[in-house]
């Protein structure tokens, strides 16, 4: 009962761990989504994936004592339920009383970024820290908050969106009808943004020579990297403006919850000091000295893994089994 | 065992209730603080005064089940400390057990802020909801947060610094150091100060006929309202401008803890709707619809009784008895 196993769901991958009572993955499979098969072919190919996986490192199902998933969009934690999935077309799947059927393991889920910062919380940059703010930028901004190893919920489920923290000095408005919400910068398409507009504006750029003319709608962050390192001035005000307006949101994050860490994650967090030096330098600048010297602030340390073991030992913490 | 004690620790008074079975206060008295006694006599003073009360009320001091005290300033909540409180001179007190050497009963404390935002969502406002966050407007602007009845102390005990959450149309300065906290504006000094200047900069007011030339400084925040009731514009100006920017600013506290209702506290809610509407304003402007749609924002009801009733089950949840 001492392993569990971890499923992170995304839009095009399925990644699924096996998980030892070191908290570390022992074996991992990755398995195609593939979404428009419908949620009933997608459960019974995870569930032959965990056999497989369990089979493949020599431990019988029944020294597995949880199952957690990651799964992308609203969900019903307590009941386990997926209430409605974008990128899966899930709405309403009983995601987790289905596989607990299949695999006779007890199952529990909640939203994949919440399982990724528990991850990160429990394993990751957090490790050893009672007040977790981790944050993921990617598509999107959200965040979620750990405290004493517990996720925080908050009324409706709705507690994080720090992306839809909005400040006067972001120009754009936010999908959500808001204007200068936090993602609308700090977020992939929202770096991309920033470097098109400017382009557009006439600046000069090493992007405009990678990406000529309707080409530069294909822009992405990892691009603005490749160009500040090279010291293109767009890619490095862009950059730096964004890790600036995040720091200065997230001083509002840190000066109510009071974190003892905040951990940048996401695939963008891989701009690292890139964006971690403004972030840091506006939070200095926005917060109360006492906070300031109280916070670390650290990039994500598991990688993509982070969403697997967060899942994994979430379940095990669900199953009341020592995460 | 199934009364307590709650006792608020103020500059200018301490008020103590004792506490029946059902939550409400039982009987209470007053006594004046008298700071530059103090702490052993001040001590002293409330054991006497909590003996009284009991008497008083023909309840045994065996019927008293806990002892809590909300006490300004810095507090070491877990060891029952007063590690620094300005107002009352204390530094290092150990106040919880002093007193619970003096009354033979478990005594805890908290910071008064705290234990009255606790009182408000045990027995006041905030009766019923999972997810509290109330705020206490007056000498200056802080909040708490209490989730499942318990109180959020984040790390470093510095969870809930609201009036320290920075806005780039705030124009002044705080004491912190920081431009633009929301203190500046929303708290009583914070008002009085932007009718001043207000009417230093030639702006037509009755609060000018009120307070003539020099006397100007001895403005309060209840003289707003007054004026506010007589049309004024200065008056309605501040008080819309300052219920607005406090919206703006709670506006990210909401989407980032999601609580289910939000309690406005404090000697300055007193001025209401004057208040309040420009709140709920600012809050809706500034809120993705999910949020706005799930919370209420309200009003304290427990007034000045609310640290008292807060300290008291707060001490009560902390003993192990059911608050």
């Amino acid at each position: 009962m001492d392993y569990c196993i971890g499923i992170d769901i995304g839009g095009t991958n399925i990644v699924i761990g096996l998980i030892g009572p070191d908290g570390k993955i022992v074996r991992g499979t990755k398995i195609p989504t593939r979404a428009a098969d419908g949620a009933d072919t997608i459960l019974s190919r995870i569930d032959a994936a965990v056999r497989e996986t369990a089979q493949a490192a020599g431990v019988d199902l029944a020294e597995i004592g949880a199952v957690g998933m990651g799964v992308p969009g609203f969900v019903d934690h307590e009941n386990g339920i997926s209430l409605h999935s974008v990128n899966l077309n899930w709405r309403g799947v009983p995601v987790a009383p289905i596989m607990r059927e299949k695999l006779g393991i007890p199952t529990f889920i909640n939203n994949d970024v919440r399982m990724y910062i528990y991850g990160e919380a429990a394993q990751g940059a957090g490790k050893g820290y009672r007040h977790v703010l981790g944050l993921t930028l990617g598509t999107g901004l959200a965040a979620a908050l750990v405290v004493d190893g517990q996720l925080y919920h908050g009324g409706g489920n709705m507690a994080g969106e720090l992306g839809h923290i909005t400040l006067d000095d972001i120009p754009y408005t936010c999908k959500c009808g808001l204007k200068g919400c936090l993602e609308t910068v700090a977020s992939g398409p929202g770096l991309a943004r920033q470097a098109r507009d400017r382009i557009r504006e006439g600046r000069d750029s090493v992007l405009k020579e990678w990406y000529p003319g309707d080409a530069i709608e294909q822009l992405t962050a990892k691009d603005l990297s490749r160009a500040y390192d090279m010291g293109d001035p767009v890619a490095v005000e862009v950059l730096q403006t964004t890790g600036r307006l995040l720091g200065k949101g997230l001083a509002s994050a840190v000066t109510l919850f009071s974190p003892d860490v905040v951990i940048v994650g996401g695939g963008v967090s891989a701009a690292g000091e890139r964006l971690m030096a403004p972030i840091r330098e506006a939070l200095q600048a926005h917060l109360i000295p006492a906070y300031w010297e109280h916070i670390r602030v650290v990039t994500a340390v598991l990688g993509d893994d982070a969403g697997v073991i967060g899942s994994g030992l979430y379940a095990k913490q669900r199953a009341g089994l020592q995460a």
